[in-house]
């Protein structure tokens, strides 16, 4: 029989190898957020996991000014449970103004997509992009909704390079305010076979000559999502949502 | 022919009936966004709604401390064509921390449900809405992605008191975050008929006995959105744009 205690309240990325008995020290956020925002003590049980070795019970062994050291015990799920999606999306985004393209790396990885990459375009109002604020958001994020793996954070490229640069065999869906694509939900359904990156462009839409060097590629799409404008992150969530729900993992039960 | 001028920059939501010369006499806050935020000027077209006579064409009369005056000059969308959706989806959803809340309301009116109605559950943190600023993010929204309705604000009421009076031939499908429900995607691919209300639960999910409760009633369905445990305000926005994805108007284009 195995005996499996009652659900921690905590759970964490580590970016170290989990196995039993090994032990795992925080980082100096980590402490501080266990410690003083969380107000955990030695011995409570904490969820670890690392993108690899799948998800453990830890216990937390040390706690204080000089750091944190857990002990995981118990591997609780396996890395399997988390299958290689069948056609793992990509998101790619316009960065939009700052809180909110940190809500669409949260988002991205809420949603299951297992890249983002930011994208400048001509109507882009964000020049730059935070990586190490990026990704700290999507881990807060995997941390939150279960995942046991984060997505990869590309780096901010303009979208002319990364068309240039396009991996063969993956279908770029881009969303088409014009109202020129074909429902997102159709291709989800079968339409395209194989992987896919979904692209939304910035608040103001892609500018023409953009929209033209995207239907010239032999490997884009673009796709629509009804007839009300939709803000970006909104689109975001909607097309991303609506791709796993059709071709991805929207079947699996939750902790399935 | 037909001679119509470029698409003005400037949509707004008014509650008067709208008809070709007769005078519209703006509120004081949107007078305020026009002249001070906008920097609109008397001449310049703006686009008005209300909700039942079309998209209007309207020329600023008048723009000073004294009010706003504008004239509609030609109707450019009739209100058919904005049709009753097939399944107008309603929206039910626990109030949030005050910024997510806003934000939940704001999807709901972008991602056209037709009414949204907070609900007080067990493990809802927020105990007071505010109807007029929910209210207010739904002008806001409807403005922006051109809907030509508005979405109703049913008042905050108790999930007992909701289910206890429900309307008869509505579908409510709540998301089960345990995991005991169908896939959404399948219901709005079919095999749900008729009109429907989606309820999304507070950050805490339901607690044993609502859930019990609602499983109880025939109206009822558990749904799931996949293996990721989706934070309220994404769950609202996944579950609305999938089901307009293939239960409502999602095939139709932009401006259509």
């Amino acid at each position: 029989m195995t005996d499996i205690p009652p659900r921690p309240r905590l759970r964490l990325f580590v970016e170290v190898p989990l196995s039993a008995g090994v032990a795992v020290a925080l980082e100096r956020e980590q402490t501080h957020y266990l410690s003083s925002v969380m107000r955990a003590e030695p011995g409570e049980t904490v969820l670890l996991f690392n993108g690899t070795d799948g998800e453990w019970l830890a216990r937390i062994d040390r706690l204080g000014r000089s750091g944190g050291i857990l002990i995981p015990e118990q591997m609780v799920r396996p890395q399997s449970a988390e299958p290689e999606p069948r056609f793992d999306p990509w998101l790619l985004a316009a960065p939009l103004k700052r809180d909110r393209t940190d809500l669409v790396a949260e988002k991205v990885a809420e949603l299951g997509a297992t890249l983002f990459w930011p994208v400048f375009t001509r109507r882009t109002v964000a020049h730059r992009v935070n990586g190490d604020r990026l990704r700290a958001r999507m881990i807060e994020a995997a941390e939150q909704c279960e995942r046991l793996t984060l997505p990869l954070l590309n780096e901010a490229a303009p979208l002319e390079r990364i068309l240039a640069g396009w991996p063969e065999g993956r279908t770029l869906l881009f969303l088409d305010e014009t109202g020129g694509g074909e429902p997102l939900a159709g291709l989800a359904a079968g339409w395209v076979e194989g992987p896919v990156a979904l692209l939304i462009g910035p608040e103001g839409g892609f500018a023409p000559e953009e929209r033209a060097l995207l239907v010239s590629r032999l490997f884009v799409r673009p796709v629509g999502l009804g007839p009300r404008i939709l803000r970006a992150e909104t689109a975001t969530i909607a097309a991303l949502a609506l791709w796993q729900a059709l071709a991805g993992d929207g079947a699996r039960p939750p902790r399935g």
